[in-house]
């Protein structure tokens, strides 16, 4: 399971105020903890700062940089800032980071692409495009397909696409949660080679218990395939239901994984 | 989800004691907590009496009967056992019951079927031959295939049948997870209208955090299709995982269930 620690995010209050200001250590620990809970991309957003949200990057990436060799996960919704923080990141030594996200969204896909063609940089793929956002598996199917297609034929190797089919709330519909699953199971059978990944918490808005049916879904969605997550790798009992679910998946030999958790004191 | 209370086993000591005894108080309160806890059917298993284990099931039957109206899940290893069971049930009153369990094994199979042969019984199908135990997802549908076929040539109603097909131990091959998911999603696909159901603890002997990987294993079939599980209705975070899980898979109307079980306090 590839995971993406998604705390270095602007719209989180606490690390909007350290952006600002320019509080290297507490940005830091944050890199630190989740590369030390198993994070293997470091996800960084600082879409809130609409003026300056590539120069906010460029400054995380210095203050992680120094104290963690876990790749970046860049995280925006404007091309330019992906651009410049891909750019920056090449002055830099460093492990090749993940674009977060392509999609078949007009503006974004004829934007990205072009930083991204021929690259090997491993690139979210999210199913998603200008209509609307897709509720069932087959709708999900239908974008998924066009734009692995595109990717593909602009040089990215299969193996560094990770396809987010999208989590819907399950209190708009109580299909949504099924439709999900059933999405990544098709991807992961139908395009060999293929990851999948996604942050899962939208499932439980307007619901109760939400913690709890977040990491509930994570365990079905390792049953069904998922090998991607873009998650707090901080939610212990997530991770231990992950690392579970892998061995029950019969993705750990001899359990090794899980019964180093155990050792370590990560099992319930 | 089919619950089976599993506590009325005499191979657990207490309740070994308290058939010994007739302890009826005892046996009651096991019948009354694992009803109210949510169980479908509860099973009654006294194999450890060779001498007089239809007495002792008789017993238990009558102890029972005045307390819950819970069907009953006639579990033995032995024909005449459930035989002499079936027999006393049909003179209560009293919901039908299920039978555990016919399987490929020449004998069981051959002595078995005419106890439920055109009837409306619900009959545990253990996918199991006189061979070996299955170990592959080809394996055990290759048994269960025959045996669908001879419990519906025997007017065997499909929504009657309850496959099970066989835990085993992780530890002992770290695919055994993943055969048992995918046979439980081919059969669930393969043969419309029929059910799958398991015992879980199998999959964890040997390892460490048994109780958390059996949970685990829950969510993650229930993400394949099982309908029906033989458990402690007692372990409420087993419990909380199903119905999430179950609400997740599109199996709860508006959450409804999900939400009650929250209101209930029922949910971690």
């Amino acid at each position: 399971m590839i995971i993406v620690g998604e705390l270095i995010n602007a719209t989180r209050k606490a690390v909007r105020e350290a952006m600002e200001a320019r509080d290297a250590q507490a940005i830091q620990a944050l890199a630190k903890d989740q590369a030390d809970a198993g994070a293997d991309f470091l996800d960084i957003n600082a879409g809130v700062f609409m003026d300056n949200e590539a120069e906010s990057l460029k400054w995380v990436i210095d203050a992680v940089s120094g104290v963690s060799e876990t790749p970046f996960c860049i995280d925006s919704s404007t091309a330019e800032t992906i651009e410049a923080a891909l750019a920056y990141l090449e002055t830099k030594q460093g492990s090749t980071p993940m674009v977060n996200s392509i999609s078949m969204e007009k503006t974004r896909f004829n934007q990205v692409m072009p930083l991204i063609k021929g690259s090997n940089l491993k690139v979210v793929a999210l199913c998603m495009n200008d209509e609307s956002m897709p509720e069932t598996a087959d709708q999900r199917l239908a974008i998924a397909d066009v734009l692995i297609n595109e990717l593909v034929k602009n040089d990215i190797p299969i193996e560094n696409i990770y396809v987010d089919p999208l989590v819907q709330a399950l209190a708009a519909n109580s299909a949504f949660g099924m439709e999900f699953l059933n999405a990544v199971d098709r991807i992961m059978t139908e395009y060999p080679g293929i990851h999948t990944i996604c942050g899962l918490s939208n499932i439980s808005y307007g619901m109760p218990a939400r913690k709890f049916m977040n990491q509930t879904l994570m365990t079905m969605a390792v049953a069904r395939g998922l090998d991607g997550a873009i998650m707090d790798p901080l939610d212990k009992r997530m991770m231990a239901n992950i690392i579970t679910a892998e061995a029950l998946a019969g993705k750990d030999n001899f359990s090794m994984n899980y019964i180093k958790a155990f050792r370590d004191g990560k099992l319930p």
